[in-house]
């Protein structure tokens, strides 16, 4: 975790503190699970139910300073903690396991950490939605390799990246369902000395489902899905981030960054307003992405567990969340305060002096009765001519002023071929189609 | 591809013939909708959809020759397949762009290797399902970080897995459904030329759905969360893959791959039989997974589209999906036959000499009244003997002999705490949970 | 392997024959080294060692055909090989294991492979010293975040790309060196049944080194780090790719991919000349960093061998060393015959209207006297009113017009604050620094 | 970073501390420099250069308040750092930017790390040399595919790590030389405002080496190389760390991690001893593989530079470096007090009942005479009693009652085949390629 890429409220779902406290609610809820079904005294599990809360504050200085003796972490706790309690701590931890806790508590972190990540989808979705409207009819170039294309809208960009993370929504509210299992099942998960209905009762509690069949561990299989997902919209990002990088390129402009009056006047270079943020956030990217791979290799544990992926789980589990966050937040503000330059945008789509119209002109003549072959010579002699003057002269000034045009497609009709709308007839499908029958 | 990692169906899917059959579909279908709509004549539509057979053979060979002219390999289809046509040729790919035509297809392609995939996977399941209910009660010796710790059934360890890979399953469904979208859109993706309801009528003949708004491509955030499950497959594979070769270790010997009679008989050292499928299978996880990094570096396409992500296609498209084919089945085929040696299991259960019972010892020694550092004392010292004996002294023996300890609990009550029985009492509840009730 | 991502010469080395050539040879040599050291008889040796030629043609049929029986790619190999000897054949492959064979043979190709690639370097970087030479002095802007910074020359873009292929050659080197190894040491590396000596022959017959000290395998770190050095280089050629592909870009086109006098008439849309070969190199750099992540997990082989690398090696052995082939030679191509615009570029220079020079006014006005805040407030406004104006003032111009500026520094000296000859005047002491004091 | 896996020393590179006390001595060492060749007056160089200590302790609160305010880490500093010296501070950072101090900085910071890691790998260069001469000749079984093979020594397993972790140290000696570089180049490396012999000044002074060319920042191939290599020593540890868990298996138990008289005796379960710190091993060095593919994604920096790079270096600078330290030193300490059982050595052996040697009598059957077929089908049918028999028949006592394998081979000649010296006899040629002459 790196302070200048977290925020405080993912950062606090991997302290000690909440770890602890998660723990501490598996330990109380399975206490209230055996106490009803007569493992332990029901009077007991009242009194362990009833301390839910005396363990607030948590000292994690003093449980450190027990695990610095005992070497085991949940021992450590359960040491601590039992002394918020009288007789009944012993009835504490009863036929259970330390990675019952230990999984259990990282499924509910990781749980905690989906709902805080799909809030931030959900609130780039709203930014983006709002400025794709916007910019809905805001004319700009569409370029494939980079080179000017045909025309489409500013609008029809921020549509595109809302599908794309409305996909991201449902890819991680369904890795969020996989991921919120519980298990309490025991040593290698027989459940040789607690009662299934233990599990059952915590997960309930806990918001969870209860893990299948475990083995000790949870399977990881489920944490690989998870951070795969993370990946994913981390490639998302990195999309989107280089989307407006491009568009901020000095010769570019159609948009940039926000800064405030302040930063503006801080240089004699009123050009170098550099998009730093949506470098920043390619780099975050590919920093999310790194998490994939391990991820994945925790999988083949050996047989009923082994603990390598516990140190893997340490780095990515904080790591890819809360960059995550961090990064989904950062790109929401980008977008939300993104200076959009129409004006721009035409000025670059004039650039080629009508060239982006040549296909459709093409079209128009064809229909209007050359061959193919001969709309073809006469569309490309005056297109090179447009090409070659570097924007000074115009298609449709050319094609006008060309008798053998003319003759075919007179300057009204010619015009027609040049007009923007017709390339924006369907903004509105596509629009119903990302933001609904409302849009 | 490697060939010796490869099977018929799965290849088939990314030869030439395969791919030009489908973009002559996309073609033809696109055709009709034209009709329909009037964009062209509907005789002519009715002429090429009754083509549609008509290219059948394909002639790779001549639309290579063609396309080493025209440097584009749509155009040379087109021409190569036109010549099946008469004049209503002229109507193909009216207002269309390539990437309509190839990212559909490959879209359809990826939805065929699916297919075929979530088949492997059903198969696979069907194997392990088997199996586990054959054992479902052979007992062995569950093991965390490789150390023999409480007594599981070999059917525990097939029901896990089984667990695990309908995850998959239901994974590789979602990838297959996501991955499944049709674009034709045009040039930028603003259906300038094209009517929407053509894409809608080609993606409904192909079983598709409509891409909501691509941008001359569909976006690779479908095909990067496609590669991503193939990767989590391929890490389960992993870990059943490193639990055979662990259990096939000269050591443990619990379990082999199938070898036949006459394979039995080629070597002068009978215990030779090397795990070779399940290590392949460790390896081939690793080719699958090296799929899933490239396919999100994917994602970030410039603008309306760049060509980057087409050279990586051609690799991990038919790589990772025949090799991942090849993989489960080869899994499916190792379970399928795997040699079971419950003798053995029992005997490494035996090995040392009902230490895995000491747990349970205690806790029946407590509950009989001894203080937990008392009763612990007594299963120690008699537990140290055991294991200092490397398996010839036996725990029970030693507790039974061991007066301070049967003062407290007789023999016939410390008999039932070395009770296998007691450690399988929930499996029903597990198979339940992992097969169904009728299980 | 893909074959439009593959060259002949690089392809040839992964074909069955090559492998079996090498096979062969170290077969040969081995006999060759066992006569001379008396294992077998000397006049035996010399028979095999004479028959080294006369295995061409190979017939790889034939040999499949007997794997297909024996299921053993060495003893097939052997078996058909044998038949071009007399009774000496019984001396073939004496104490050696199949991994004596395969894994030398693997080095060997590895090392032919890396030959290949070092000459594809060197090739590069002639064409990058050519081409850095021939715009040694012209001017180009530089760009820190995609914004216009401050004045380079197109010649140190090549120098500095030069430079880094150059580490690049380097690296490759290094790794060649390391994976030009040679083990015969039989089943476990013991040399139990063979001679060091034979491996020391048959090593210096193929131009390796002995392997210090193997386990049936050559260890798989220098494998590992091999293919890590090509994950480098693709990093450096996506790099430049990348600067190609920005270059190519409409609003900024300071250089082009060459396209034939042909294929510029091919288009009514002139300025639709797409980057896309070094599109393609992009992707092409995510293949061959794919193969990093295996090649390492391949490392970490159980005991003295397993043979899960086996399987990745068949894959990226061929694909990553074919493909970087092909993109070294395809960037060769791209860079070599890359069209550069000048005048663009000193119209893009222009474009910000002198901006890029007022770093340089506010260091000359501070050395004339004024205090850097007074200094700074002067240019700044007259920066702003050429930003503002879009390119269509010019900075020189309004400073020469602004009497307080001209009261510290009159025109002719501001004239020198616009000269650009000044960011060049290091420019020979960076080229002797790349290519060397003869530059 | 997470703390449980780091140690003081390699931390302390990373603080802020550091990083401004190499920021500050680049600062001084240029102005040191500047006064030498006349670009600043000498006595202002003088006091700077007298400051050089002046700045400890360095009040990082105090530089982070700045920088809330000025959104500038360098100048924050400078503004710190300025308030030590008089009027000469105006001199400071002269001609430089921001990236001279940040780039040279970090690599300062990596060649700390490298030197760190570079002793890391000497300790345990030292350690497995100990051990390895320690069990040159204790016996022990080879293993390929997880199966008996034949025999090797302890000593041999640990000098086969030796050789590799040489070949790491040696690779790691080469990775610090290229990333120990030193860029002083100013806004786009032009050298337009510095002059070139400061940066040669300041790059001695650190002991570092001038970057040839540099575009404001210091290319990232470099950096890609540094993490590749610490990848590859990471899979290096796995491969280890993986050898040690298996051979602490229960059934194998040739070897465990050491632990302490009072751990033996803190649980019921003496046989419980797991290899925990080689499974944590495993993580790490999946972690430390994590960085390589995001080093090598920061290469393709656009144009001069982006700033993508850096929020990726924030991560994995500290985290893969520190990581590794801590990883190299746990594998030391594993290492030099692993507990290591040649009498389980031995008995493992023995398991088989003397199979592992029937290759080698089978070559002695046929030199005594015997044809292939013949001698195969005598060794075969005794070798699979001793098989069934599951180690309760020896090999050696059947052959010995076999009269047709007596009368080609007496009893004494058969014993001769089941002498381990036979496999030992290179032990000592194979010691002395792997640790030298004197061995």
């Amino acid at each position: 975790m790196v302070p200048r890429y977290s925020r405080p409220a993912m950062t606090a779902i991997w302290t000690a503190e909440n770890r602890f406290r998660i723990w501490w609610d598996i330990e109380v809820f399975a206490a209230e699970a055996m106490g009803e079904i007569g493992m332990i005294p029901q009077e007991d599990a009242a009194r362990i139910l009833a301390a839910r809360d005396r363990i607030e504050p948590i000292d994690v200085p003093a449980i450190d300073a027990i695990e610095a003796v005992t070497k085991h972490d949940v021992i450590a706790f359960l040491t601590w903690a039992g002394d918020k309690l009288g007789d009944e701590r012993r009835w504490l931890h009863q036929g259970m396991t330390s990675s019952d806790v230990l999984d259990t508590a990282l499924n509910v972190q990781l749980t905690q950490a989906a709902d805080i990540l799909i809030e931030d989808l959900k609130q780039l979705l709203a930014v983006l939605e709002r400025r794709a409207f916007e910019h809905k009819l805001t004319p700009t170039i569409g370029r494939s390799h980079g080179i000017h294309a045909e025309p489409v809208t500013f609008g029809l960009k921020l549509a595109q990246a809302h599908a794309e993370f409305a996909r991201n929504l449902k890819r991680l509210e369904a890795a969020r369902e996989e991921i919120a299992t519980c298990a309490i099942s025991g040593a290698v998960g027989t459940f040789a000395n607690i009662d299934p209905r233990v599990e059952e009762h915590v997960a309930r509690r806990l918001g969870l489902t209860p893990e299948p069949t475990s083995t000790q561990v949870i399977p990881r299989d489920r944490h690989a899905m998870f951070f795969a997902v993370l990946g994913v919209i981390a490639s998302s990002i990195e999309r989107l981030a280089t989307e407006v990088r491009h568009l901020q390129r000095t010769e570019v402009l159609e948009a940039e960054e926000y800064f405030s009056p302040g930063q503006k006047g801080s240089s004699a270079m009123p050009h170098k307003r550099n998009p730093v943020l949506t470098e920043n956030l390619t780099g975050l990217s590919r920093v999310v992405r790194s998490a994939v791979l391990p991820a994945m290799e925790n999988v083949a544990l050996w047989h009923e567990r082994d603990i390598s992926h516990s140190s893997v789980e340490r780095f990515i589990g904080p790591d890819a969340t809360i960059t995550l966050d961090f990064a989904l937040a950062r790109l929401t503000g980008v977008i939300d305060k993104l200076l959009i330059y129409p004006e721009r945008m035409q000025k670059n789509l004039d650039r080629m002096g009508g060239l982006v119209h040549s296909q459709r002109v093409l079209l128009a003549l064809t229909q209007a009765g050359l061959s193919r072959e001969d709309a073809y010579a006469k569309v490309q002699r005056n297109a090179m001519m447009v090409w070659e003057s570097d924007g000074a002269l115009s298609l449709l000034d050319l094609l006008k002023a060309d008798p053998e045009v003319t003759a075919v497609l007179p300057p009204e009709k010619l015009e027609e071929s040049f007009d923007l709308g017709y390339h924006f007839r369907q903004v509105d499908t596509i629009f119903e189609r990302v933001f609904g029958p409302s849009a």
